[in-house]
């Protein structure tokens, strides 16, 4: 039995029916549905309810989940290797938007457009000498698909993008120069805009914390588009209030909804944008391509895409 | 004689002595040595007091203007055509920041930038569902070295483009359709963002009006880089304040600076940019090289760069 815990649209759901023939289809509405339906399932499609009713589920050989990250997943990691359970992710399903609202945010900054909607609120005219992007130097912390989007993006807009990747030496990709543990802070002193895509697994926690942000230069901007908690952001906040660096835009925070008590909310010089770089989505939904392909190739034994290695948390 | 309206920096006043080194070059500072100077020079460069000294001029053979728009100086038309005067604009030397800045105001709106910045104000943190540039259409109005920059990279980042140009016919240009004239309007119901490129001259005034606007879809954005009376901005206001269309990034507007009382800035859909498409710029100025080419041009007696159609107004 497929267990959706989403309500497929029809031709999607047509899609997946005719994929699996012999298959029955079931989908959990509710909690309490998914806590009952899960316990007959082999395979469950979708994040809602999975983490709640995995206790009652007795053979479950596959979950594929909607989200990118699969931190919160991984919550149940021991149970889910205990239990030879594969996970797989849907990375890559949301890099265009992805990239797109990094590019929005970063020029933003470079702009001065959070500043001067603040200057339109009071009814002030008031021109700058502003930044460009094109010119400027960005470092990308990780290097996978939507890193890889955002690079590309960025050049196309001239501006020069190196990366940093979880490696050992350093390498080039199609002109980019992918630093290794080892040489990629010497970069922080030159870099205009530090650009965070990382995965949330222990070793990634706080991975930009002061030592680092302490390495880029006053007037640098930092952008966090992977997952919160990757980012220092107490530290960020006090650096970005005292000066000691030029703005950021944070799409993802170490706790989330921001508290209203967070006074990251009230430093100018930081924009915040609401975990809605992979928007809120309603039917047709951008996974349900991967979703297909992936039961196609579950159906004929096929490596899956996406399959999350549980070592790395990704 | 030369005179700069200007404080030209070290190398480039050099390059500009050796390129004509018969003439005699001088500064004006302020508007009273301007209006004392300007009566024996044979070429200005640099706006500056240009307007306020032109009537003592008696010599002058050329004037090259530091802005793309030469709307103001046109004022002066007819005493330039009566003396014979050479009149040369800056086109192209900002189109790359200006192109950057219209991307930066088309992704605000596409991901309501704009608006989540007030909902920070208010400490709220409200996921939306959000619009993206890629796969929506985009028709920007003009056709000149800008407009061909603002394409490429809304092409790359996979928006689709296509443009209105002063001429009869419908073209192709490098995939882009072009329309004249007459087919150009139908194309309005199906744009997701008007892009507004358009020099200021009597035949643009009101250019995109009521009849205009109307055609647009309701979630249609409108952008307006170009030069303020193009577009006619009380109706633009209108039409967003009562839902008619989504929202507008404006960067020129018919009066500037706005004015405290003008309704525009209090429209939350609008998002204001006080004119910093191209931003305030200090030496080394980038016109610098034009100017150096330009002058380079006028002493071997080949044609200028940028010479301003009189009958055109630009």
């Amino acid at each position: 039995m497929i267990l959706l815990m989403y309500d497929p649209v029809p031709e999607h759901f047509d899609n997946l029916k005719s994929l699996a023939p012999d298959h029955e289809f079931m989908i959990a509405h509710t909690e309490e549905e998914a806590k009952m339906r899960i316990a007959d399932a082999e395979i469950v499609f979708g994040n809602r309810f999975f983490l709640q009713s995995l206790p009652y589920a007795k053979r479950l050989r596959w979950m594929q989940s909607n989200s990118v990250g699969v931190d919160l997943i991984l919550s149940q990691k021991q149970l889910l290797i205990a239990r030879d359970i594969l996970l797989t992710c849907s990375r890559g399903v949301y890099d265009a938007e992805l990239a797109e609202h990094t590019l929005a945010l970063l020029l933003a900054l470079f702009r001065n457009l959070h500043l001067l909607r603040d200057d339109q609120h009071a009814s002030v005219w008031r021109r700058h000498r502003l930044r460009t992007l094109h010119g400027s130097k960005c470092l990308i912390l990780g290097w996978g698909s939507l890193a890889k989007e955002i690079a590309r993006q960025i050049t196309t807009l001239n501006g020069q993008v190196s990366a940093v990747r979880n490696q050992k030496d350093d390498s080039v990709e199609g002109g980019i120069t992918i630093y290794g543990k080892y040489n990629w802070h010497e970069q922080l002193a030159e870099t205009d805009a530090l650009i965070i895509c990382l995965p949330k697994t222990p070793e990634t926690y706080h991975f930009v914390n002061q030592d680092i942000l302490e390495k880029l230069p006053a007037d640098a901007f930092v952008v966090n588009i992977g997952r919160g908690g990757t980012l220092d952001d107490h530290v960020l906040l006090e650096m970005v209030a005292s000066g000691r660096l030029a703005g950021a835009a944070l799409d993802v925070f170490e706790q989330e909804p921001l508290l209203p008590s967070n006074p990251i909310w009230k430093e100018p010089r930081i924009l915040v944008s609401p975990h809605v770089g992979r928007s809120l989505e309603g039917p047709v939904y951008k996974w349900q391509a991967l979703f297909e392909d992936n039961l196609s190739r579950y159906m004929s034994g096929k490596p899956l895409y996406n399959v999350v290695n549980y070592q790395k948390g990704y």
